[in-house]
């Protein structure tokens, strides 16, 4: 987003001020969390340093203010919109008049503010975040980032005054990609939903949404060109799609929060709701000789199909900003295929035999050249690169399957093809489980197997998913938090951060200050916060 | 509650309506809801005959109205609460002003009103529900039981209109008890959530909130004999606590829904928190010859132990009218008290030789008689019967441990001793699992183990368990429901109504309906309602 960044703080150091107890630790019970000598940061930045000093923050005069020589200023919206949301963060909303008679006491220091230096020579206050190499994140601290860092720093002592203790931080992600992946088909998601969880990824420095947004149960994406998809193909033509505008809301919510938004449309499979708007899309199945009257994957024998396909796309990539599409191709179901006469005369007459994988990747291949020419880059589930299908070279393959040993075999073997890799499998949040499973989340790491030091560069990152059979509007967003946090940690921090008993601690605080800021984040174990969630 | 009451639906027969459909059906797609013969009806009542004549229901017209010679009328406050809270959910809240000019075509049939008529001659309309013997439920159709299930028989159909189909019902709960256990120490809940989940307790015909309020890790319950229980035991002195005040208000909430309110004051084991506020209650434990600092289960050799549950309990058999309450009496770690020279000194005296379980009888034995001495009943865990206390007849074994076959044998066990029994071991539904497992808890049947008739008709009911270690308000109320309908339909309906897949269609429609009362209720698979959940 920006190259490189730098926040002063300024003020009057006069006295020190002691480390807060937030937390009663009792030996005899099962482990509560204890404070951190991190306090609550999360995820932990890569260089820190804190000393045992104390400034007073005071909501009616601290200022966060562009600092002089900053290229990017008073004009840049987002810029201010960040400033606005953290000052509500830091101060709780409440921002007191300054009263007329004040005390004038100095008994502590004061930070006057929080200055804002923008260095990047063309800091995009009205672009999208976009892919960025890893190395020019290596000296940077984001615009948001750095903010949502200082105002955890903030904290509060036994009256309520808000304290910050004096700290060097230097910071940059270890991953470039850091997604989490919603899935809006399984059940709708209203639009409010969807942001309250960005606003939450944007406090765990996650940078990708990878919107899944349908799939065999619903089609719920407003498609300008094909209105039929989700006039038919929805739960419901109105209550349940994204419109333009809800499209619109979610990508400029996103990007005020250096998050960017990769939609995937997955085909062949996984369409069945694609065929209630759009005839002759899907493969007629058989019995026997004739049709039995179900549907299989997109049929990919008629030049329709990729007609379609052109056209929706082409309007994908102009809703969509980011440079990137996801495309799916997983878990193709060959039955239907194998039924169809027609379908078995085109593999007899491309020489196919009976290796339907090949009739995939001849699809897949149409479609990849497709989405090309709309100048976008693609993502696509391991089974295409597993089936061969020859991929360009800025291809990204996502890493789903297997246990963790066939995992970490399929990113060895990705990356040593020459291929930039994604990592989710260990990170399938809808596999819940009683107990603390997120300290396996945790301990999963992407660049842990065999491979060289140039194939771990090739890891750019990883997602944690939510599918959605199980979870919507009612359950979605304390199932997510704070288990995705830990990935989050582990996608941003240095590879040796892997203390999971420091990592408890810190993300108790983390999850209380979750809960301050309106998010219903589950607990970890036995516990409280000052203030409990206040909703149902 | 009321012995036997009638419903009288009126109105005006002109002509048939059909069926509604509400379900989308794909057969191609894994299995989704599809509507059930019975409409969405959750519990199942014991005898229902629906008839394909259908009435509509003008919200600015219809009346809940005392039948002539009912024995609860107006002054019934109980009973114009129920109608107030069920018209609500009836008309959604809304009830237009009758327009001036109106519509006067009676093209359909209008049912006028619910004439509700009840033939108790002791209408207990401002007394607390109380435990009542199976066979005065056999022909009794309770109130608020009844305007739940009239309330459930309403739908709409698709230009919005309230239509009920013409129905005749005879129901009856098949246990009296039906239980629902939440946690208040390991995370403390808000009042409101408590509500909340009353409230949802009664649109499930649950009778029974078995409150577990105190254990290890706080003391949440203000005694106004030993405030500092909580004072110095609760996670926070005034923010984590139940005042009189908050327990008044639940007690009230639950008696106007026909819920009685069990507390659970859990010893000798699980008391860590009351040692905070109640120097020399719990046993110090020893390292060698010296105290180790730390402390274990109650103190059961000093007198001073018995003078303060003396006193707890004569407070806590005030506060709580209900006539039970539950003692515990589950894991007792007999560590410390092995440590502790004093304590073995008195195990020598008493004769009991290396038997620790002699000693915990002995302190439960104590315990049960000031209990008794309150006038009150004794719910306890299975432990207490497993070490072979000496019980009252009347005292209540609540099974909670072990596999299935273990615990039917303790059912069979608990039962052949004559005593009655309560079961939850298959119902803990703190033990999340992906996918379905409500299939398995709705699979389990607390009359399912090798006894006697009579040992069967000793099983009273049982309790869905959702211990807190891992919820609290952010979580709680969509992990329970609608896991835990699928035990009150068990609890409820008869012994027969065991087809799965009606209740999966079922309880889907009457997850949806919960989500229209504002609980957010979880999906049981992909799927959708017409008002989804607007919170986050």
């Amino acid at each position: 987003m920006f190259s490189s960044n730098v926040f002063v703080l300024w003020g009057v150091l006069s006295s020190c001020w002691g480390l807060r107890q937030d937390a009663r630790v009792d030996e005899e019970l099962a482990r509560s969390p204890r404070p951190s000598k991190w306090g609550s940061l999360w995820p932990l930045p890569q260089r820190v340093a804190t000393f045992d000093v104390s400034f007073k923050l005071a909501a009616a005069s601290f200022q966060m203010l562009d600092g002089n020589g900053s290229s990017a200023g008073p004009s840049c919206s987002l810029l201010q919109d960040a400033y606005r949301r953290y000052d509500k963060y830091i101060f709780g909303g409440v921002k007191p008049e300054r009263p007329r008679a004040r005390d004038r006491r100095t008994d502590f220091p004061v930070l006057m503010g929080l200055q804002v230096l923008i260095t990047d020579p063309e800091p995009e206050c009205d672009q999208y975040p976009s892919v960025t190499s890893d190395e020019s994140f290596q000296i940077s601290l984001d615009l948001f980032l750095g903010l949502e860092t200082f105002s955890q720093l903030v904290y509060e002592d036994d009256f309520g005054a808000k304290l910050v203790n004096w700290t060097q931080i230097s910071d940059y992600p270890r991953f470039a990609h850091r997604g989490l992946l919603l899935d809006t088909s399984r059940h709708f998601l209203p639009v409010k939903v969807i942001l309250a969880n960005l606003e939450t990824m944007a406090m765990n420095k996650f940078n990708v949404f990878h919107w899944h947004i349908v799939d065999d149960q619903s089609f719920p994406y407003m498609s300008r060109t094909f209105p039929d998809l989700s006039q038919k193909g929805a739960y419901h033509p109105y209550t349940h799609v994204y419109t333009p505008s809800d499209v619109k809301t979610i990508i400029e919510f996103a990007r005020l929060r250096g998050i960017r938004v990769i939609p995937e449309f997955d085909t062949p499979g996984h369409t069945q709701s694609w065929g209630k708007g759009q005839a002759g899309l899907l493969t007629p199945c058989f019995a026997g000789s004739r049709p039995s009257g179900s549907f299989g994957p997109v049929n990919p024998i008629l030049n329709s199909t990729y007609d379609f396909m052109r056209r929706l796309f082409r309007e994908v990539a102009a809703v969509f900003p980011d440079d990137y599409v996801h495309l799916g191709g997983d878990e193709v179901d060959f039955t239907c295929w194998k039924s169809n006469p027609d379908i078995r005369t085109f593999m007899e007459q491309q020489g196919f035999g009976k290796n339907y994988s090949k009739l995939e990747s001849l699809y897949i291949q149409r479609l990849l050249d497709i989405v090309s020419s709309t100048e976008k880059g693609s993502i696509i589930w391991q089974e295409v690169f597993d089936n061969g299908v020859k991929l360009k070279a800025d291809a990204l393959i996502h890493v789903w399957k297997g246990t963790g040993q066939q995992y970490r075999n399929e990113m060895a073997n990705v990356t040593a093809a020459g291929y930039r890799a994604l990592l989710s499998t260990p990170w399938y949040l809808n596999r819940i489980a009683y107990g603390q499973d997120w300290r396996g989340h945790y301990k999963a790491d992407p660049q842990d197997f065999q491979g060289t030091a140039a194939q771990k560069k090739l890891v750019i990152g990883g997602e944690a998913c939510l599918w959605g059979e199980y979870v919507d509007a009612t359950n979605l967003t304390p199932r997510l938090w704070p288990r995705a946090s830990a990935v989050a940690e582990r996608l941003w921090s240095a590879q040796n951060v892997t203390d999971v008993d420091d990592a408890y601690d810190r993300l108790s605080s983390h999850r209380c200050r979750m809960l301050e800021r309106g998010i219903p984040a589950e607990p970890l174990f036995s516990s409280f916060c000052p203030r409990e969630f206040e909703g149902i």
